[in-house]
């Protein structure tokens, strides 16, 4: 994968204690920004993004020379409109777009980490984030939102700071991920580790990378994003510029050809070892066991406003489990909207252009911001 | 994998020309039987296996040393009671227990066939275990069944052979592969290809197998067998011989230690590059398509008596599906029945002790025997 872009990057001196227990100290975490902050600094938007996401939110991403990854909703006139609205996206902590991330240079051996990076959490993840609020000089953030693990990282943070964001957006998201999360994030923890490139993580000391086990992962990943109903729509049974079966393991069918080409592009981009410890970091999020089994408990102190929004193809985090979180907060009296967007496109529908799902955020965030 | 079993094999030398367009001559098709064919011989059932499955339907697998693949069904006083019927099962072509399969020797170059194996359908599947009925004599079978693809040989059979099953049971199936079938077996696929041991399918000559790809494979349809609510209830977020979280990547979570140990017991017993033939015959299974686009026609000729079963949380093969069976069946008047069957089990529910499945299924082949 390409490294030659220089990220904007946030050093951080502070040091930051890890949920597994070690300190790091002198940290990056790249970050982009969208929009001014107004005087006030009342209009700051934290988007945080999800498993294979990154800080280019919205225009081009230097990397892949393709729009961001949230461009639907994040621009000039968007749902989440840049003319009037100051977003901050960063890149977690354990990803590769310039954060802290197991491809850094390990101060204490001068060698890359590797998978003697820490395992990271959601809540480390969070934290670490939270450094941008004193960067930018914010006393508060008009709203924090985000899709899938950035849904996690939206409920950790007013977990963490319940003062800190007057709105808050978790989407297509989960309060502790299912066993069939895990089971589809082992599964391509797996792959990767099953590519002798790989080499127990130490590849970045040879010339080749776990590319083949790291696009098998992507396509299993790729597959819980769309629906089964979507699938069938887009791609049914047609075949691939041919007229006829071939009889052989050429990718006969659209959806091979589809899938192959999602796994090859994705590994021109993504590391490896990031893809094993942000599926771990997900894989630990529990936010109702951090309570002692009352997720209630996680948002007891909080004012916040909520608006939770699901997707009713979505099988990877269903309305059911996004709904989890509506009963919590509602239990403890919280001020918090439900909304199930109908759309056949799958989890990925947050990333996409439904028209019910953008008109909505863009009507909640606006009432929110000049209503109140 | 082990190979010191004798399997019991018919040898075929009629030719059978096959889908591709190439003929075979003189192959093996090994098989079990169970129970005693009567004189009339009017009570045999031919089972189909499922992709990973065998001929072992019933006692213990050689290979594996554990239970048959459908002992919950298949015995004396089971739904599928040997002390009536004689139960007739082959491993189809393709496969890797002693059928003609990917790891027998080419005669023309006598080497092992590897990917020079031909590329194999549902309908060759089916075409060459009719020889087992000219081998026992018999005129007409009593009943097909099968489940996954199983039953999508069931409902080949039929429309193949319209007079030679008085009753025909497809259980969990399709009558055509759906784009997310074909994703999830193009996931195994590439799994397998990417492991530098499958060596372009030529691995029998080196003393490496393709295992970590072929383990990767079967741990991705393994969670495609089971519910995601079934894994909850099974495994949830439990933690594996230990009190929290590791920090690691281990197997923290009890999901991942079985998916782990689900793959490395698969590859002790099934063949890499038979996994990537039958699948591909999955794919290519349209019978909807090799009737004009008419489901209706492929049956159009029989008086078979149709028993088709789904299960309520099998989402590979979910009810949606089975039913359009039975609406094509329906279609022309033909003689059918079907049942959705309550389970949290997922597509696994027809391997499993499901009582309401297994009643039905005793109910429905007792009653088609005796009564009729």
């Amino acid at each position: 994968m390409s490294n030659n872009v220089n990220f904007k990057t946030l050093k951080i001196d502070k040091p930051l204690k890890l949920d597994c227990g070690q300190t790091i100290n002198n940290f990056n975490l790249a970050y982009e920004t969208y929009g001014v902050l107004n005087e006030k600094k009342d209009n700051a938007i934290l988007v945080f993004h999800a498993l294979t996401g990154d800080q280019f939110v919205s225009g081009i991403n230097p990397i892949t020379k393709k729009d961001g990854w949230w461009s639907y909703a994040v621009g000039s006139g968007k749902a989440i409109d840049t003319d009037k609205y100051f977003v901050i996206c960063a890149n977690v902590i354990g990803g590769c777009m310039g954060s802290f991330g197991p491809r850094d240079i390990n101060p204490e051996t001068n060698k890359i980490y590797g998978t003697n990076f820490p395992v990271i959490t959601i809540n480390d993840m969070v934290n670490a984030q939270f450094n941008l609020l004193d960067f930018f000089n914010i006393k508060k953030l008009f709203a924090v939102m985000g899709g899938s693990m950035g849904g996690m990282q939206v409920l950790q943070f007013v977990s963490n700071f319940p003062d800190m964001a007057k709105v808050a957006i978790p989407i297509a998201c989960t309060s502790s991920h299912s066993a069939q999360n895990i089971a589809f994030n082992e599964l391509g923890r797996q792959s990767i580790m099953a590519d002798t490139n790989w080499a127990s993580g130490d590849y970045s000391n040879q010339s080749k990378n776990p590319n083949k086990g790291l696009s098998v992962a992507r396509m299993a990943a790729h597959i819980t994003y769309l629906s089964k109903n979507g699938l069938q729509e887009k791609f049914g049974r047609k075949l691939q510029e041919r007229d006829d079966l071939k009889f052989s393991f050429d990718a006969d069918f659209q959806i091979e050809s589809y899938l192959r080409y999602q796994g090859s592009v994705f590994v021109d981009r993504f590391d490896a070892n990031s893809y094993l410890y942000i599926t771990r970091a997900m894989d630990y999020f529990d936010l109702t066991k951090e309570h002692g089994g009352n997720l209630s408990k996680a948002f007891e102190k909080t004012k916040t406003k909520f608006l939770i929004i699901s997707f009713t193809s979505d099988w990877l985090y269903p309305t059911s489990e996004n709904k989890e979180i509506v009963i919590a907060l509602n239990a403890i009296g919280a001020d918090v909207g439900f909304v199930e967007i109908e759309s056949d496109k799958g989890h990925d529908s947050f990333l996409l252009k439904v028209p019910k799902f953008l008109d909505t955020l863009k009507g909640f965030i606006d009432t929110s911001y000049f209503k109140n």
